[in-house]
């Protein structure tokens, strides 16, 4: 499942192990809470999806209740999407989509679409999202509408993310991320500027 | 599913409540099928999803297998999104997906997302999706980079849906479809058009 980011980095082979263990983690954890029902998730299943020992999981996150507050987090991906001013968001968004599909092998807003019809625990996971993503981003932007374009603006994203996803061996895998971003980014700038 | 399709057909209230039945049913189908392994969807979980008896189930769609089959075509989807030429397709398809929305509490194609990252019967899911909706989008573009531009119209369709869906209190919730069509729109004509 993650195969690029087990490779070797530099820094001595203990702090790239516990990097990616802690990225296979989260990306294995993220899944099971947006697929499953708190109560069925275990850490021995989130271990096994990941390939590591469960102890590792307790290791970086504690508790399962810690690791889900972890996954419900959008506060991270979020000031990485919205890292530049307005003018420049478009084309950083598509960028910041795509690189983290193919560098690490993850999108970071996807997770909610499989949250999605589920009124357990994951209604926080959707709330969050909210509030962290859709409510940030349309606090940045200006002009009419702003509440209604950061919807779209998200749902832009969300299905960037998803047809990388699902196309994973078409087209778009063999086009640059700047190609990527020629085509898909004025719509989303156009959103942005309103 | 097909409010559109079953409303008043000739024939009356049952006809109505039959129709009324199918699409509940097809409903509950999508999701199973899509969050689930096939093994593990049963006729009478869908039923008690839908509110129908499991018999119900049996009258229209036979079996399991049949209803699978069913959910697993998006031929019918294309058709309705792919109805009209061209240079008319970008806000046809904007309209399309938001009155599924609102009219049949559905997607078009939104089942599609949830199935991913499964190996199991879901492939199936995905290959028709890629034969049915973004090969035959392909096919109908011209100029460079076609499969590229119908996988990220693709996108675009299915992020549409998937925040439509994710914010259904919010701001998109109150504007019209065509104030919709015309914030949305123009990105995925501009991608059709190439």
């Amino acid at each position: 499942m993650n195969a690029q980011e087990t490779a070797p980095a530099t820094g001595g082979a203990a702090t790239g192990d516990a990097q990616s263990g802690r990225a296979a983690i989260l990306r294995a954890a993220r899944r099971a809470f947006a697929f499953r029902p708190y109560a069925e998730v275990t850490l021995r299943g989130i271990a096994a999806d990941a390939g590591v020992s469960a102890s590792l999981i307790v290791k970086h996150f504690a508790t399962k209740e810690k690791l889900f507050n972890t996954v419900a987090d959008f506060g991270p991906d979020a000031d990485r999407l919205f890292a530049v001013p307005p003018e420049e968001l478009g084309r950083h968004m598509v960028l910041t989509v795509v690189r983290s599909r193919r560098e690490q092998q993850g999108d970071p807003l996807l997770r909610v679409v499989f949250s999605l019809g589920n009124d357990d625990e994951r209604t926080l996971l959707r709330a969050r999202f909210d509030q962290q993503i859709t409510a940030r981003l349309s606090a940045l932007l200006t002009g009419r509408d702003r509440a209604l374009r950061a919807e779209l603006i998200v749902g832009q994203l969300l299905g960037l993310g998803a047809t990388l996803s699902l196309h994973r061996t078409g087209a778009n895998a063999r086009a640059t991320p700047e190609r990527l971003a020629d085509l898909y980014a004025p719509a989303l700038q156009r959103l942005v500027t309103g």
